[in-house]
């Protein structure tokens, strides 16, 4: 029986009902999409990075997303601050590890991060969850790497799960999600996905929201990883063959309708255990 | 006699004869929507904030806007100096004092800009004008906070006018604008621009784009707010079905349709004396 | 015979098939679109601007491409840093000097990137060429300006082209770009695209991507340029009437459909010695 699947569903009411507020310290390339796709999702996004009010904002906040896809050095610092804070007043903290692998400034942060502060959620790609795992990666920049589909996703997910009592949501042509112990494969999304940035980042802005309205974030993380998948599926429907600006512009349409409803009717789902 | 109401709409040829250039020191979530929000009305926007550019970059505008949504430390200083030169060169200042009330770091920033220059027009929503009102206030993030619904907005807007010798615009489900010594209601809008990021910080910007066409900043701040209104609900009649992402797209192409015409048959607006 | 456009017809496929890395140090006005069409005609971007990590990020790079449109002291050492790494593994680089011409900071830091390092490309307004080749010009921010129009395109082409051994592109009514002996104007484009943000900046980050399949810089310049102008007479066709909001999404659309096949039908060229 697929439990988390109406874990899931029962989340886009409740997610409009309370309109969580989403810290976000993400990236200056997608930021944009991923407030958009807060707003569309149903909660409200706060975007604020300065060392002086990073623990101000994540104390008004319901969760906290740290994407790395631009940081840098004063970033970094604020990160981690807002993420102790967030820790200390137990709200989630959901990391994107953009590009982990691709730098040392990047593997750096990361593994700061995940020394000095407990991660809820990891959300990457195959490249940089292996990075993560300790794996020699060869990642093309921001997207993974096809060298990297060497290492099998369920093995990264669990060693990472293990290593930091965190989620790990691995998104690919098949997406995993994984709390260690069990895990979902998740079927759903359309290659053009790859072809518009900023989809990974709204996904885990939109893991993010959802973490915001329950403690289950293993649900929270399959519900954000599958909306935006069915969310792709709609856009390519309905603009996919008009070009990837249309398409874009579709898959915050698609969030922006996203229930319940839709979510049963589209969502492609494996539960397993390890 | 609604004689503002006919000063708004001379703007809008205006703008597009003039074209002025609009100096915005913004927040890195919106302003590619700023940008192209002041370029569908007719106007030309340059963005700029190091602090080694701002005074030559605000000596050839026409406006300045101050938009503190994602300020930081070192833009905070570009802030006050391009501020204070556009005092001395006599050219408009509106600022949106965007999460007023929610850290002490935006606080102190619109404090610091309230006491060292002159502000023409503030433009924000009834919890930031509220907090530089003086009052207690619960913002949630960035957006109004229903709890400060407890202010009137119309004695929030003296207020601040008094104080400051500003322009007030408050928007809202219904918008106030006023100078101290009269005001206007605006009943133009549709509750969907709330449900896409930048709505707020694009007014500011259309605000400043008219006054950068003449020095009646009242009527100006009028006008940027109704266009804004206007964009919305035309968005709203093609669009709004479609989605939040379609809609957004809709607000710029309204506003680069927007015209005295349009301007005059859609607008709702009462004016008063306190 | 027109060889250039055969050589250019040729690269569409070619970067689809090789899908290059192309590292950008870019505004945050424009970013988004930068990136999104450098993924719609085939290449991947990867943003990246802290000094710790440009060097690394150019090195598994294809191209580099500089845009100064809201550089800081900060960047302004990163973009240094990036393009001596990038002449040293000899990767091409491609500089839009944003607004040269309206501020110090601008100019100072287009003269240090032309003394410190090799350019492969400048891509640029009229205003912007002109400033570069050592005339007074009187840039509107960083749209050219209409006084500016005294000089003559084609003069300034050769006399940077000779000046720093670079391929130079002025974008404009008709475009001219050139290699000092030979140079070609292109007619295609449309006037919207000047109403839309980050049209410019999207052409350079079109130049870049190209010179990351290619050694004829020549080329793949008039290929990014003319690639723009196409994609701005598709969208104008499929979405002008509707606004500027629908027109920009149509572009990112015609960039991700455009071909050899496309490219050959509706480029307007002409081929000249100097």
């Amino acid at each position: 029986m697929n439990t988390v699947i109406n874990t899931c569903a029962a989340f886009f009411n409740e997610i409009r009902k309370k309109n969580p507020l989403i810290h976000n310290i993400t990236n200056y390339v997608t930021v944009n999409d991923c407030a958009n796709a807060v707003l569309a999702i149903g909660a409200s996004p706060i975007m604020a990075d300065d060392i002086a009010e990073v623990e101000e904002i994540a104390s008004m906040s319901s969760a906290l997303v740290i994407n790395i896809g631009t940081l840098n050095q004063r970033t970094i610092t604020s990160m981690i601050k807002a993420a102790k804070k967030a820790n200390e007043i137990n709200i989630p903290v959901v990391l994107d590890p953009v590009g982990a692998g691709a730098s040392t400034l990047r593997n750096k942060a990361v593994e700061e991060l995940l020394s000095q502060v407990k991660i809820d959620v990891i959300r990457g790609n195959l490249s940089e969850l292996s990075f993560i795992a300790g794996f020699e990666v060869s990642t093309k920049g921001v997207d993974a790497s096809e060298s990297d589909e060497k290492y099998n996703a369920l093995d990264i997910a669990k060693l990472v799960c293990d290593r930091y009592s965190s989620i790990v949501g691995i998104t690919g042509k098949i997406d995993i999600i994984s709390d260690g112990n069990r895990y979902v494969k998740v079927a759903n999304g359309h290659k053009l996905l790859s072809k518009v940035t900023g989809t990974g980042c709204m996904t885990s802005a939109l893991v993010a929201s959802f973490c915001g309205v329950t403690k289950d974030f293993y649900a929270a993380t399959v519900a954000g990883i599958a909306a935006m998948g069915i969310a792709g599926e709609f856009a390519y429907e309905k603009a996919g063959r008009l070009g990837t600006g249309s398409f874009r512009n579709n898959i915050i349409d698609a969030l922006s309708h996203m229930n319940s409803t839709y979510f049963l009717e589209r969502v492609k789902i494996d539960e397993e255990k390890y």
